[in-house]
């Protein structure tokens, strides 16, 4: 198979098309085309465009196009589309799709939409699935699985299976439950081809199945799956009944949304956003973190300006403010962010107290070796008095030194209080480590030369 | 099942049996024990007792803790272990595991361990595997799938399938090859069981199938299989030939240490360490941009050194460098992480000047909300003449729209030039907003203030 390159050669013959209105050229053209891939093409087209491709193509691939595109987008055709015309489009997807896409239409809409889908079985499938938190094991599951009774013979459960497996895309694993619907093992097909077809299924399969509950956390999920090396896993609800399935694809999701979440809050920014969002999207994401570490700024100057007597006596330790300032952040973001990576991969082990132990002999052998370049460069660029020099060198490891253990231990302490760690990352730590950096430095600073 | 929970009880308990020598009672203990799981005890034992276990359990349960420890760990455990008894490990495994396994071997017991594997035709695939470097598809595929000759029919491919199967632990998809070994297409198993014995395979296959070649690098196959949301896809050689087939589980791995990667660089981390690795391992992989950082302020510190005039006529400038620092590293920071995330989703699009257009927009927005809220605190907080107050807030928008535009266009720039973008984020990009944040600042002061 030739590998779809999205080319701006093939987007302007996209437009010059939909302008002719050649449907059937487009349709010729788009045939062969990946749904993921019409996807990209969608994005570079004007949302008129765009809404114009989704009603041309049939709901059968339009519903797998809709499932790829950013939730901005969608959310901007499905208001193009009537309530009947998107309910086509959910009876095409599996439950799990679908009820993430109905979960993003307007409360006003969503019982419309729900009331067009002609599949009664599908739709209430659906709208049990919009009763679960989206980052919970119930907000990730679909609802079409493959599951037999241990109560019947083989004969009967290949028969079932049949039938079940026509609404399942891949079949994965075979669950059993019992006549309450209690999640009781799984059934391997191998087993099942096998045996005698009356066997009793009670006698053939394996009663041990990894599970996750409704309730669980998508992370936590995320983790088992990638863990157990799980392509499926089956999910139960409050009092064992099977009530759905978890993927593969969609923990690939999950892990890739949850590390792009991690690095947005490392580098300041508070919501998910995307280089293509609007300046005011962009701005609320942004601003709060910028807000803070105006305030460590401003925290800063007061720090300075209330050591007049410095600025006044030794005005040449004020040109060190960004080297100490700098210093400080870089120490503590790095710090910070080994510990919180290594608190989400769970290998974070031992007593804190030598992790902080460890840290205080990492900030001072990095300390020295900072200090020491500083004073050899610092001693033939700057004028800089004995007394001065030594100041800055105690300074650069006392800072050092303070913000490797703040960038260790604040980590550990959030997620002890059960608050996601990666929040105390990027601005956050670097600001306090600014401010608390240049008071060490004054402070230093008076001790040594005394002013 | 219950789930495992690794308790510090468990831990002792399995020490003391270790001491004892309790060898059944550990097996006892261990027997229901997820591989996953076992290697997650060893992580908290000292080496000598994880040697201990791994030597007693048998070897079909012992080389899948092997592919789950860190490499560190696993590295240490293997230099106890005979080369016959690392062989045994490996026969045990997939052939990508095993090769993975050879390839962090010191090369002096690489030849000697393969001498040992029993199975000639596992020895020479994993050969083969050892030829292609890690970061490709080469080094992620295993040489284990299920593939049939156009030319047979159906009889003697069920009959050649059940034999292949038995060494695939997931047959995921049949493959399609011709007389050369060319892959042709793929098989569906429901149009292979509903077919007659006699049809020829070529009248039957589907000659629409996905597949990277050998060299591709993994981050290609993450994006390709994660797209199009594939669970296996095959892999040919330069010439086309089939030579094997990467699954989803070790696209999960290579998501996730990407992420990893790009994290630990924005956070100045310039090597992949954990938070368990040496004091001199973290210290060679923080310091270099430390380093930089520092020359950073040692710059910065020349700028302010220039302006003598600056820092005698006005000193309460000075203590505004912290804040213009942190404004301009922080909105440096965001810009360049949202597009370094966009870069990685291909979601950046459209013209490079839009986006600077986009951003220069952003930073005034931002900027004025900054300058504003500044000059309010600062008028009550500190004695800031008129002037002054006008330097501080032209410097910080003019600083914000700087950062917010260096940010967008070095990691794009990078990306252009075929440079990971994420080196651009970090430490990197906040050295060079600081330093030309803080010659800004004294520019646009000499200008305003005329010193």
């Amino acid at each position: 198979m030739s590998k779809f390159v999205l080319s701006d050669a093939l987007i302007e013959q996209i437009e010059i098309l939909i302008e002719n209105k050649s449907d059937q050229s487009l349709l010729d053209l788009l045939q062969e085309v990946h749904f993921a891939d019409i996807a990209e093409i969608l994005h570079e087209l004007t949302l008129e465009e765009a809404t114009y491709i989704i009603k041309l193509l049939d709901s059968e691939k339009t519903s797998d196009i809709l499932t790829e595109l950013d939730s901005d987008l969608r959310d901007n055709i499905l208001r193009n589309l009537s309530a009947k015309e998107i309910a086509e489009e959910l009876l095409e997807l599996d439950t799990d799709d679908a009820a993430d896409i109905i979960a993003d239409l307007p409360e006003s809409r969503k019982e419309e939409v729900i009331s067009y889908i002609e599949d009664l079985d599908h739709a209430k499938d659906i709208v049990e699935l919009l009763r679960y938190d989206e980052d919970t094991a119930g907000g990730l599951m679909a609802k079409e699985l493959v599951k037999v009774n241990e109560n019947w013979n083989v004969l009967t459960c290949v028969k079932e299976m049949r039938v079940q497996a026509e609404n399942v895309t891949r079949v994965h694993s075979i669950y059993v439950v019992d006549d309450n619907d209690k999640l009781k093992g799984r059934l391997s097909l191998k087993d099942l081809l096998t045996t005698s077809t009356k066997t009793a299924i009670k006698d053939v399969y394996i009663p041990k199945v990894d599970y996750v509950n409704v309730h669980d956390s998508a992370e936590d999920v995320a983790r088992i799956m990638s863990k157990y090396d799980l392509e499926a896993i089956p999910v139960v609800d409050e009092i064992g009944r099977l009530v759905g399935r978890i993927t593969i694809d969609d923990i690939v999701d999950v892990i890739k949304e949850e590390a792009e979440k991690d690095y947005q809050l490392a580098a300041g920014i508070t919501q998910d956003v995307e280089a293509d969002d609007s300046i005011w999207k962009l701005t609320k994401a942004r601003l709060p973190w910028l807000l803070i570490g105006m305030f460590g700024g401003l925290g800063a100057a007061s720090i300075i300006n209330g050591f007049q007597d410095a600025m006044e006596l030794y005005p040449i330790l004020l040109i060190f403010i960004p080297l100490i300032q700098a210093t400080a952040g870089n120490v503590g973001v790095q710090s910070s962010a080994i510990v919180v990576q290594g608190l989400a991969n769970d290998t974070i082990g031992g007593e804190i107290i030598n992790r902080l132990g460890k840290e205080f002999l990492l900030g001072l052998v990095n300390g020295i070796a900072i200090a020491t370049v500083v004073l050899l460069v610092s001693h033939f660029l700057f004028d800089t008095s004995y007394l001065v020099s030594v100041t800055i060198g105690i300074a650069l490891i006392t800072v050092i030194v303070n913000a490797a253990i703040i960038g260790t231990f604040i980590p550990i302490f959030l997620d002890k209080k059960g608050i996601d760690p990666a929040v105390a990352t990027g601005p956050f730590i670097t600001t306090s480590n600014d401010v608390l950096g240049i008071l060490i430095y004054f402070l230093i600073a008076k001790v040594i030369l005394g002013f």
